[in-house]
């Protein structure tokens, strides 16, 4: 297998540490792309992947863009049953967990970090205040409602980590960078399951350096 | 069955499109919240949907939130295999294009028509010409990918329609509105599908009213 990756964004690091769990690090080529350079605007990535985008997952003559699908291809090609539960009940809950991050949860915090951390690291000019505040109230609203469910549960399927949580979490280093401005101390338990998501071998191969070293 | 919605929101028609195409109009009650006076925020509605969001699906003690995934298990629950085949190879399909349609092709047409439709249909000022033109870059970029996909395909996964084309064309009458800018008309195949999906019943059934009438 071929990942097509690149360097601090979470939906890379999402599927590069469902790589690392399942064990499947040793069988699958990582190509990581310079995108400020525009290493993947070229025509043979074009056929691997028409929207021009990573991540992308290439096994065979099969080539998976969107990277909540290729955490789901891998963890069924390994039969992961723990990881991934495969019966529909839990599938739903996946899916339920995984269509809420990407409407909700991680757009607030990708839109916070975009002026907080992002800019600043593409020297793409000052962080908007209304733009950040905005995104703090997206995210309270939605946080709260994690906040809640994590009470009485480690993870967010129970008390192991599953493609949910590395779907959910993916966005735990940004989140966590201390210039982030994401109003986590406000939820104490969101906070506590980003940094046992850090903890897991997977997540700590993937962690990325902080914007400030990245750059030197 | 009871399914909580709202007018003129693609994520409520899809769900209810749903219903129809799988024969459970009969067996759901639907209900309808008019968000602009705020019927969804009370604290009933909140144990149903901590986010107090619509669509949401309650079947018996289950509560579902988020459109793609309660489309995903009423098809399960009815054994809808031709519309939603289980298969792991088409359930990665299915999820590839909702993945896609949630993060570029569907956020694109509803950055644009924010602008040019639900401002004006909620009094929220006037249209922002550069969001509406950053939209329709975007609009650009992924239709062309379906553009390409559609060439020698009726429907997103062949020659029948699948929960698949639901979800991706959900946004279908906001893009037809004649004052919406989605470039369409750069996208003949594109436009031809959006066409096709209206004219099933399923998709007839669930026509917004235009807005203009709508508002009187």
């Amino acid at each position: 297998m071929k990942l097509y990756v690149t360097d601090l964004s979470p939906n890379s690091r999402r599927v590069l540490a469902v790589m690392h769990q399942l064990g499947l690090a040793g069988e699958t080529e990582v190509q990581k792309f310079n995108l400020v350079e525009g290493q993947h605007r070229s025509e043979d990535f074009r056929e691997i992947n028409p929207n021009m985008k990573v991540p992308v997952l290439v096994d065979g003559d099969f080539k998976l863009w969107e990277a909540n699908p290729i955490m789901i291809y891998m963890s069924d090609r390994q039969g992961a049953e723990e990881f991934c539960p495969s019966d529909s009940a839990t599938r739903i809950e996946i899916l339920r967990w995984i269509s809420w991050e990407v409407q909700h949860f991680n757009r607030a915090i990708g839109d916070i970090t975009w002026e907080t951390v992002a800019k600043q690291f593409f020297n793409m000019g000052e962080p908007d205040a209304e733009k950040i505040k905005a995104g703090q109230e997206n995210f309270r609203r939605f946080a709260a409602v994690l906040e809640e469910h994590l009470a009485d549960r480690d993870f967010i399927l129970g008390d192991k980590p599953t493609v949910a949580d590395f779907a959910v979490g993916s966005h735990s280093a940004l989140a966590l960078y201390p210039q982030s401005q994401v109003p986590l101390l406000e939820f104490p338990k969101v906070l506590a399951w980003f940094q046992r998501l850090e903890t897991l071998p997977a997540w700590a191969k993937t962690a990325p350096q902080a914007p400030a070293e990245a750059a030197e």
